[in-house]
């Protein structure tokens, strides 16, 4: 097959930078056009390609640079406070909203409660290194009384469900699938509109099988990876229907 | 904040298409710009959207329908085969490789083999109702004797493992990210390039610990999801670190 321009170039350019570390600046698309004897729009083509990839990043008005890599996050009853700090990076959030509100027919079939049940919504922005990097929208039903300032004081919403109320997460089911930033996301997490982001739809049950949180995120798809690990489960392996709880 | 015009066009297409079956063809290009008042590229642009989200899909000459809805695929130790038939669905696979090479560095270290070591390779397109949704590089180590005649007599892999091989899997660990489809790939399931693609690696543990499986994916991001389930394992909570096995 006859592969487009822009790949090879692309594949080039990845020859070119291999073995540089991130942070190292990368010719301009003027220099990497004279190099590959094309143009510039195949080479911008090509550069963009590796930005949604997460290989090089753009400073606006500085250049192009090879990319830290990919933050990888493990996804299992690890919170992302935990993760984060786990790889020597420093999580935060920018907590957008917290307050309750009636839980509509959707939600209260995600949690388990009656449709009207009143419900803790949580809207954060997560950072690191204060970037930010993902959306969240925590659902939380049952009681949490002074959950703002409970929060406050810890930052980790498991950790202050944990300590503050003593509920503890004992399983979770993620659901990961790709979509695209739209203007409003990509705003959010300043990144470009088309961006391929990771939803994650989060469901998460405490020993007595209660759903004690049911959660959307989305995640930049240039900088985050999903880790999930699962050991043998005798009692519900090779039933898909199994419910965790 | 101003939205763009393709966005909001994009928006009220959701909300015509809100509650019409899989299946069901969508108003031309020219009849929604006529009724959103708006140009023909700016709806391209917002179907074209909504083709990558997995919500509409193109046929060639035909149109544009309401798309299925997305596959889902239990990624915990249940197999491809084992999924797709537990939703019902008719899982396939084209086998367009099987051989032994000797593992590089890399994929020395990913399987805890010598470099060197003979690993087999086996590639497969998976099929749903015969549609190419996935490629798939598996990596075996360890001697399987006429593997390839085995598997073509059960089909799944991991079946395979365990009947012929008395090899169970015990734990695994997915790596999950987005990434576009490149031409090649592009070409191979049948998709346009650029589209958003997860990319999944495993690796796979037997009850000893050993590596038996390490395996490079790529699914349709239009068409699949995820799913991660994980229950306690208090052993190793808390720790990013700890390895299966």
């Amino acid at each position: 097959m006859r592969l487009p321009k822009y790949f090879r170039v692309k594949n080039e350019i990845l020859s070119l930078i291999a073995g540089l570390g991130p942070g190292t600046a990368v010719p301009t698309e003027r220099e990497l056009a004279e190099r590959f004897s094309t143009s510039r729009t195949t080479v911008r083509q090509a550069l963009t390609e590796l930005v949604i990839d997460g290989r090089l990043e753009r400073t606006q008005g500085r250049g192009t640079f090879i990319a830290q890599p990919r933050l990888m996050q493990v996804r299992q009853l690890t919170s992302f406070s935990q993760d984060t700090s786990d790889e020597g990076r420093r999580p935060g959030s920018v907590v957008l909203s917290i307050d309750v509100r009636p839980a509509d027919t959707a939600l209260a079939t995600h949690l388990g409660v009656a449709p009207g049940a009143a419900v803790h919504r949580v809207e954060r922005i997560r950072t690191v290194a204060d970037e930010p990097i993902a959306h969240e929208v925590a659902h939380l039903p049952g009681p949490l009384p002074d959950l703002a300032a409970e929060l406050a004081l810890r930052g980790s919403l498991y950790r202050t469900l944990r300590e503050a109320y003593g509920i503890d997460l004992a399983a979770v089911e993620d659901l990961v699938e790709t979509t695209l930033a739209d203007p409003v996301q990509a705003a959010r997490l300043e990144v470009d509109p088309g961006l391929p982001l990771l939803l994650v739809h989060r469901t998460g049950w405490d020993d007595a099988g209660r759903v004690v949180e049911w959660t959307e995120s989305v995640f930049r798809g240039d900088r985050f990876r999903f880790v999930a690990r699962s050991r043998p489960d005798r009692a519900s392996a090779g039933t898909a229907t199994s419910t965790p709880g």
